[in-house]
C-alpha cells in the first residue's frame, strides 16, 4: 500500500488527517493490539476501549492544559446538536448572549431562539461577516456569552477571547480552530468542537465543561441531551462513536509528538503567512474576504476578478492535486483550509501555484 | 498483515464485522479510489461521499424492500437519542403506547414519559423479561405503538410484528436484529436501528420513516432533532458520520453478496440452533433466560449453576479465543451474540466448547 496516491488536502472539513495516523489505523484495522478484533468490533465497555477513551482524554487535557474542575465529553451530533443542547442545559431561565460573526454563530443564535430567549450582543452581517465587532452590547445577566472562535466559511477568527460581563460564563464553538494554538481554558466555562477539522473524523464532538455549569441542567431532559447525565457516565451512557474516538485519540498523540500547541501554532502561522502573502502581494488579483485584523489562520476565503476565473482556478488547482479549494457558496470564490494536519509543504505548493496562476492569467 | 490474529467475536455490540469489509477498508484507508484521500478526509459534499451515501441507501432499500414512500436517514446519537426524538416528532399531542419486553423498551418508555404522555401497553418485567406479552392493552387513539423487535440484554425477540389498533402507526426499535431476516416494512410506520450490531460500527443510527409521519413534526424543533428537516436535507444538514456510513455501506454490500436477507436469516437460524441445542441437550447444566417461544436468534443469554462456574466459563472460553460471552450485569451469566457477521463456524466452535466444558465441569 506504499504506492497509494496522496494529495494536498485543503478541504474545510472533513479534512486532512496526519498520514501516520491513517497508517497506524490501517495497520491495526483487523487486529487491534493482539485482540484479534478491529477497534470497531470491541466493546465500548472493554478495557481496551476504556484505555482508548482515557488516553484520548488525558492527551487532550495535556495539550490544552485543561484544569481538573472541567469535564471532557466525547459526544455525537456535531456542533449543530450542541447549538440546541447548550440552551437546553445552561439557560434554565433568562436570556443568552451571542456574538454573531459568521454563518455558524448566526445559526447557533437562531437555534437558541427556538427554545427560549437569546439575543445578539453584536452582529457583523451588515459588513458581510468580514470583521470582529468593535463593541459588544452585553446583557450583564445573560445565562452565558457565546462566541465562535473561528468562522469556517467567512475566515474570521478571534485571536483572543472576547470579554463578557463579570460572572457571565463564556461559551465557545471552537470547531474549526480547536487545538490549533494554545488557549487559556480557565477563561472558558464551556467549549465545544466538532472533531472533523483539526481533531479527527466526523461523528464525534468534544465538549469541555466547567463542572459547576452541570448544576444548571434542568430535571427531566432526555438523557442524550443532558450534560449532567452524560458527564456522570463518562461519555458512556450509550455506545459512543468508538472508532471516531480512536482516530481522534491518535490525532491527539500526533499533536503531542509535534511538540504541543505552541509548536503547532507556529506551524499554522507559517502556513497562513504563505497564503496571505500570496494574496497581499498579488496587487488585487486575489482578494481576501476577511479584514486584515480578523483574518483566520485556519480558513482563508478569497476571490478572483470573475467567477469564470475562479472556475479556472478551481479546475487547474485540482489538476495539480491541490484539493478542496472551492469556496462555500455563500461567500463564493476560493477557500484554503489549513488545519493542523496540512503540511507546510502543501501551503508552499499552493502559494507557488497562486503566483504561477496569476502570471498566466493576470 | 495477513498474519494478523482474528478471534470468534460474540460481542453484543459493537460487534463482529465481516473480515472482507475490514480488509477493504484497510486497503482503501489512505487512498479511497484514487482520490489520494481517506474516506475520513473527503468532504461530505463531494461526489465521492454522495456516491457512498446513495449506494448505502440503495443497497439497504434493496435488502429490506423499502417502499418509495419511506425515507432512509443516517443519523447520530444511537437509538438512545431516537428515544427522545420519536416522541418529540411523532407525538405532537396525545399519548403513545409502548410494549415493554426488556431493558431497551423500558428505557424507551421512560424517555418518552419525560416529554409527555406515554403508557405501557404491556410489561413483562414481573416475569424477568423472559416472554412476549400474551395480550396488549392498547390505546386506540395512541400517537403510535412502539415495540423493540429484539431485546439485546434479555434475548427476547418478536418473530412477527405485534398488531396495533387500526390507524395507529407501528414504531420499532430494531437495533439488534436489523437486517437479520426479511421483514415487511409496509407494516411499519417508523423503524430505527443503531448500526453497531448487524450493520456497521457505532456512531450511526438508521431511521426508516414513512413520509406521511414527517408531517407530524412540530414547528421550531432544533434542526438536529427534527426528522422533517433531516429528511429534507438527505441526512446532510450537517456533517454526517461519514466513515461509519462508509463501513455500513460496505456491510450492506456484503449482506447482498450473501444472497440477501432470506439467506442471512437461514444462516442466523442455523447458528442459533447450534447454541440452543447445546443448552437444551445439557439437561439443565445451561439454562436459557428467555422462554422458548420468545427466544432471540441474535442474543442468547444463559446461566450456569453458580456464579463461580460462570466465571470459569468466561475465562476458559476467552482462552479459546471465544470472545464477548460474559452476560449483561442485569441478567448475569453468559450471553452469546450471533449477529450477521459471525460465521457459522464460530457458533459451531462455541457449541462444541459448551459440550466440552459441561463434560469437564458437569
Amino acid at each position: 500500500m506504499s504506492d497509494s496516491k496522496r494529495v494536498q488536502n485543503f478541504n474545510p472539513g472533513p479534512a486532512a488527517l496526519p498520514l501516520e495516523v491513517l497508517q497506524r489505523a490501517q495497520a491495526e484495522m483487523t487486529d487491534y493490539k493482539g485482540t484479534g478484533m478491529s477497534v470497531m468490533e470491541i466493546s465500548h465497555r472493554s478495557k481496551e476501549f476504556e484505555n482508548i477513551l482515557q488516553t484520548a482524554e488525558a492527551d487532550l487535557r495535556g495539550l490544552l492544559g485543561i484544569p481538573a474542575n472541567y469535564k471532557v465529553l466525547f459526544l455525537q451530533g456535531g456542533a449543530s446538536l450542541q447549538f440546541a443542547m447548550l440552551p437546553m442545559n445552561l439557560r434554565a431561565s433568562g436570556s443568552a448572549d451571542y456574538i454573531v460573526t459568521g454563518t455558524w454563530s448566526k445559526t447557533a443564535l437562531s437555534e437558541a431562539k427556538k427554545l427560549g430567549a437569546a439575543r445578539a450582543a453584536a452582529d457583523t452581517e451588515a459588513d458581510g461577516f468580514r470583521s470582529l465587532p468593535a463593541a459588544l452590547d452585553l446583557d450583564p445577566k445573560a445565562a452565558y456569552l457565546h462566541f465562535t472562535s473561528n468562522e469556517t466559511i467567512h475566515g474570521v477568527e478571534y485571536s483572543k477571547e472576547p470579554e463578557g460581563p463579570p460572572g457571565v460564563p463564556l461559551v465557545c464553538d471552537a470547531s474549526s480552530d480547536f487545538i490549533s494554538r494554545p488557549i487559556d481554558i480557565a477563561k472558558y466555562a464551556f467549549l465545544y468542537a466538532g472533531a472533523q477539522k483539526n481533531a479527527g473524523p466526523s461523528g464525534v464532538v468534544i465538549v469541555i465543561v466547567r463542572e459547576d455549569l452541570l448544576g444548571r441542567t434542568p430535571a427531566n431532559l432526555p438523557v442524550m441531551l443532558d450534560y449532567r447525565a452524560l458527564a456522570a457516565s463518562g461519555s458512556l451512557h450509550n455506545t459512543p462513536p468508538t472508532y471516531s474516538i480512536y482516530i481522534t485519540g491518535l490525532v491527539f498523540k500526533w499533536a503531542k509528538s509535534l511538540g504541543g500547541l505552541e509548536a503547532i501554532a507556529r506551524r499554522n502561522r507559517a502556513k497562513a503567512d504563505l497564503i496571505y502573502r500570496a494574496i497581499d502581494e498579488s496587487g488585487g488579483f486575489y482578494r481576501g474576504h476577511a479584514n486584515r485584523e480578523a483574518r483566520s489562520l485556519m480558513n482563508i476565503p478569497f476571490r478572483l476578478a470573475s467567477e469564470e476565473l475562479e472556475e479556472t482556478f478551481a479546475s487547474e488547482s485540482k489538476k495539480n492535486d491541490l484539493i478542496g479549494l472551492k469556496g462555500h457558496r455563500s461567500v463564493g470564490g476560493m477557500r484554503a483550509s489549513l488545519y493542523n494536519a496540512l503540511e507546510v509543504e502543501a501551503a508552499q505548493s499552493l502559494a507557488q501555484f497562486m503566483r504561477e496562476f496569476q502570471k498566466k492569467h493576470g
